[in-house]
């Protein structure tokens, strides 16, 4: 592909508009909205409305006055549209560590007798954390994780697992699982899914309910751009609303949180999962990024971001040459998430280089140079650009300058 | 009193200068800092640092160059010299309720065989629930709530008590346990001692160390003046950080959350207590209203607002002389925290009438009107102005319109 043709590609993309929309530095091509979204033009309106008129001048009168108080079922509601459920069905609190861990405590209490959690080993380690971390407060005798390779993992489901967890598209490698037919398994032994939808979320075009999907957690800050450590969503199906026992009760998630009983009575829908006093800050931010994303078919956007890794892979792999450099997961875009895992052996120096060029992707150990397409203010020249310039860093070993090699705290 | 007296009260006070680091309606008297704090002016600025600067330009690389990862640690090393505590001793991260869950797993994990977990019927809502919920996940066998009237408290601690919880001040109120006595009784019998800070941060002098305190939770968007649903902190004693097990495990508390592996390894310092991704906006408002009170010394303000509830209780009893009106809580000023709970068969539709004349209390059922004096920007002449007015409020029955009957969503 010429750099013309991907232009013309931008000129005739229906969501070419929403670039204008991001607060994005000049001259960069950002390929790591799937760790942390950039955030939207709309978000500082939005902060100063909340910090100098509802904090500021509403001060604890904003509880009601600016609806705090049902700030996360109202966010939660608007994420349902993105991902196939309805608005009573998600709420949005807390990180996604911990809201997974509601979850499958939740789906122990809805699959009594049962004490098997299965999960995919090499799942994103906050994941396996949480659940070992159930696992080990529960004891043996209640609960147990066992984290099974990948193509081991449907045979495994028996009549003692109560929950399946799995992360739809693999941090690492983007993988995609197929929801329906993971969910189907799960059902055919009458265990639980519970979906992670980080990497998913204003990503894929997801059918919770299309696929009958039980419960889901998914990540606010990556392509949902609500902003660094934004509260994660979560999804109980309206069918487990009743019945599921959320281990983290607070007040409020109480049926009467204002009528300060001393014992516990649950709301006995999503309200329920509520732990504590809402993350307003964090909220409000992830607000704006959803409101944005609601303006977006999501299944254009996930079009679009194959296409763009398409483009990317295509490009890169032509212009590299290098028989080092390989693609890790499918190659088939319909089963792999919306970014790029390309495993080299100086991974961690190239994606340094390329953030030396202004091209920010991020590395997972041990090889892997990961590149993320955000549909909404990514364009194709944008893709074009970063293949080129990673084949440009492989063939002059750019990378092999001392100052890409040294770490960082977070990588 | 007359109000020349309160006025030259203010005139002396070392504290008054903090009155203009706050943003507040101007002729408001802001009687809820208890409840939700104001912003501190400087808080703007820093949220336009990180959403423009840090997120908008930097974007994931400030997880390294704004030091977003140190946050944690960070805030909480500024909250430890409120409180008492070494700077590694204290973190911030999740709601107070996900919070304290953590704390009364991790005493159980530090105690084991013994299943009490000890706390005070009628304590905050909240931290009775999360204790309830702990106890239903763990079942009988493993841990029991038992919640007992304030005065049979220490007698009911016995060798089967894991931990006691207690809120140093309580919400409704303002009773303040004795912090040495109760955490001494607890080591007594070979308990822990778990304290709720939630309404002695930023105004109490508390000296967690000194006492011996085990560990300790506290809220952040009260006298901390932390913004909305503000993150809340945990203590941890040294001694005890290496083998207290959290519950909530998470890549956050992993010794290397970077290596991304399988299997938990906790973090064997203060880290350990963390879970997910840290709420960046949340910590940098905190950080703002921590920053604030770092510059007022602790024992100066607890003075202050002693005094002010004093100048309040004295001059409201003695203008109101309304036989219903009733201090709930002791007298004495040693044994109180900084607000004022004022029983009244009218409690509910006086505090409204208090609001609209711009004096904001709240309200607690069944019948008592709060009034929390927060010393960083209240001052003597605020305290004798609300005495007054709710005075006269209470003879010319103001309170008794139809609209300041009217109930809320959020009392």
């Amino acid at each position: 592909m010429t750099r013309d043709e991907a232009l013309a590609l931008d000129a005739a993309d229906p969501l070419a508009r929403f670039r204008a929309a991001f607060e994005l530095p000049e001259g960069l091509i950002y390929l790591d909205g799937n760790s942390l979204g950039p955030p939207p033009v709309a978000l500082h309106e939005r902060m100063t409305q909340v910090t100098r008129e509802e904090w500021g001048h509403g001060l604890v009168r904003s509880w009601n006055s600016a609806h705090w108080i049902e700030a996360p079922a109202r966010v939660g509601g608007k994420i349902a549209k993105l991902i196939g459920a309805k608005p009573s069905e998600v709420t949005v609190a807390d990180s996604t560590t911990v809201s997974l861990f509601k979850l499958a405590a939740g789906a122990l209490s809805l699959r009594p007798g049962r004490k098997t959690i299965l999960s995919e080993a090499g799942n994103f380690p906050t994941d396996l954390y949480a659940l070992q971390g159930l696992a080990a407060l529960l004891g043996p005798e209640r609960a147990r994780l066992r984290a099974m390779a990948p193509e081991a993992l449907i045979d495994a489901i028996d009549e003692d697992t109560a929950a399946v967890v799995l992360t739809q598209v693999h941090y690492k490698t983007s993988r995609r699982w197929d929801l329906k037919a993971l969910t189907d398994a799960a059902h055919a032994k009458g265990a639980l899914m519970i979906w992670d939808l980080c990497h998913s979320a204003g990503a894929i075009a997801v059918d919770l309910n299309g696929v009958g999907a039980d419960l889901a957690v998914g990540c606010g800050y990556k392509y949902l751009n609500g902003g660094p450590g934004a509260p994660a969503f979560l999804f109980v199906a309206e069918r487990h609303q009743a019945a599921i026992a959320s281990p983290l009760t607070g007040w409020m998630g109480h049926a009467e949180p204002f009528a300060f009983e001393d014992g516990y009575r649950p709301a006995r829908d999503i309200r329920g999962m509520i732990t504590g006093t809402p993350p307003i800050l964090g909220l409000a931010a992830l607000e704006a990024g959803v409101d944005l994303q609601l303006q977006a078919d999501p299944a254009f956007v996930e079009a679009k971001g194959l296409a763009l890794c398409d483009l990317f892979i295509a490009e890169a792999e032509a212009r590299a040459a290098d028989p080092d450099l390989k693609l890790t997961g499918p190659r088939e875009g319909g089963r792999r998430g919306l970014h790029v895992s390309l495993a080299h052996p100086a991974g961690y120096p190239l994606v340094q280089a390329m953030i030396a060029r202004g091209i920010i992707g991020d590395f997972r150990a041990p090889d892997i140079a990961r590149f993320g397409f955000s549909p909404l203010f990514l364009s194709y020249a944008d893709a074009w650009d970063a293949a080129h310039a990673l084949a440009d860093i492989l063939a002059t070993r750019e990378w092999d300058q001392p100052q890409f090699h040294a770490r960082s705290a977070v990588t």
